[in-house]
């Protein structure tokens, strides 16, 4: 079994693979990040989703009126929905980009980027920056996700 | 060819690795739940969101009454969109994490945790149960990704 | 280190993986594209989201009047969420499923359907189809999934 586990090690020991693991892990907080800031929002802006959270601010309808969407906490959920619609290809694909042998500093420089354009995104967001800071973020991220996967699809395709 | 399969069949023969494999699928099939949960209150309740699903209930303004939201159907819907953004990060912070070379105990009491927390967290959302119960369970699941990262982090950081 | 980037490699030179490589990346591009489609209705329908993006079609309530729904950027957007409801699934439990050691022919049986009824129920969103034409697409992506989830609890089941 220790033998396996040399195998295994061998994998997180790749240069190229521990930078994906460092990025990978570092845009999956940053996504949980917004789980904390919607809540931040729903506490303190008092709006919430379900009867059940507002049962502290008293019965009947003295804590029905705290059921109701609030301007921020819809931005910060808007900002976590985008976060998981680009992450997600970020993930799957920086992955099978990772195993198809990429040069350390070329790999490197898409996952920097990515992470970077990420993190710019949210800020564009929840400030809120004027466009185009918000799109041109965007726009980054999703460019970096589609040259690795064309590297992947270079590298693997096997219709 | 079969001496690559043989290195593949390896990985799914370690321990650690099998149980990721085990309590991902598992979490995973838990959240697929929550469509047939959705389609069951959405059927029930004749509650849809697209036209060309209410077609079977008549025509013209009779049909147009079903185009709506239900309080069932979006509970259901604001837990498959929780699970989301809650299993989304355990996929790809415990993969990383299972090949971080984890003790086999300690990898399997973060995985049953989580499996359970977000178990717990459906049964609290669909209930529902008064809180903290769907709170604490949220917190659980979160505070087992937050540890696995830290593991991840401390084995394979590369900037 | 040349060493480690050769067992990667054969990771990635085995033709399972490949061929899961390759279909996860397609789903995954499908499911990016919808971003560009929402943009596109966005922009075609003027119905925006967030204030500092209608900030180029004048000032006060000229510009207020864009912060709207609309019925096809809304179905786009269904659309988006059905498929990370779906492809998340499949991302997950298929690389699983890859390394559990299946048929070559049975895998490609599997993704291709995968692919095939994603890209299907796209197109029933989209134009849209009558039903059972969506329900039926996602239906057949689901069922494939479960049948690899069976797969990988088979193989791999470590409680």
């Amino acid at each position: 079994r220790s033998e396996e586990m040399a195998k295994l090690t061998q994998l997180i020991d790749n240069e190229v693979f521990r930078a994906y693991a460092t990025y990978a892990t570092i845009v999956l907080l940053k996504m949980m990040l917004m789980s904390l800031i919607t809540a931040y929002f729903r506490i303190t802006r008092k709006a919430f989703a379900n009867a059940e959270d507002t049962a502290s601010f008293g019965k009947g309808e003295n804590a029905k009126k705290y059921l109701r969407t609030d301007p921020d906490v819809e931005r910060v959920r808007r900002g976590h929905l985008n976060d998981l619609e680009n992450i997600v290809p970020f993930l799957g694909i920086g992955l099978l980009y990772a195993l198809s042998g990429p040069e350390l500093y070329t790999a490197l420089l898409h996952f920097r980027i990515f992470a970077g354009a990420r993190i710019a995104h949210t800020f564009a967001y929840l400030i809120p920056l004027p466009q185009p800071g918000r799109g041109l973020s965007w726009a980054v991220g999703y460019a970096v996700t589609i040259s690795m996967a064309y590297k992947v699809l270079k590298t693997a395709l096997y219709l």
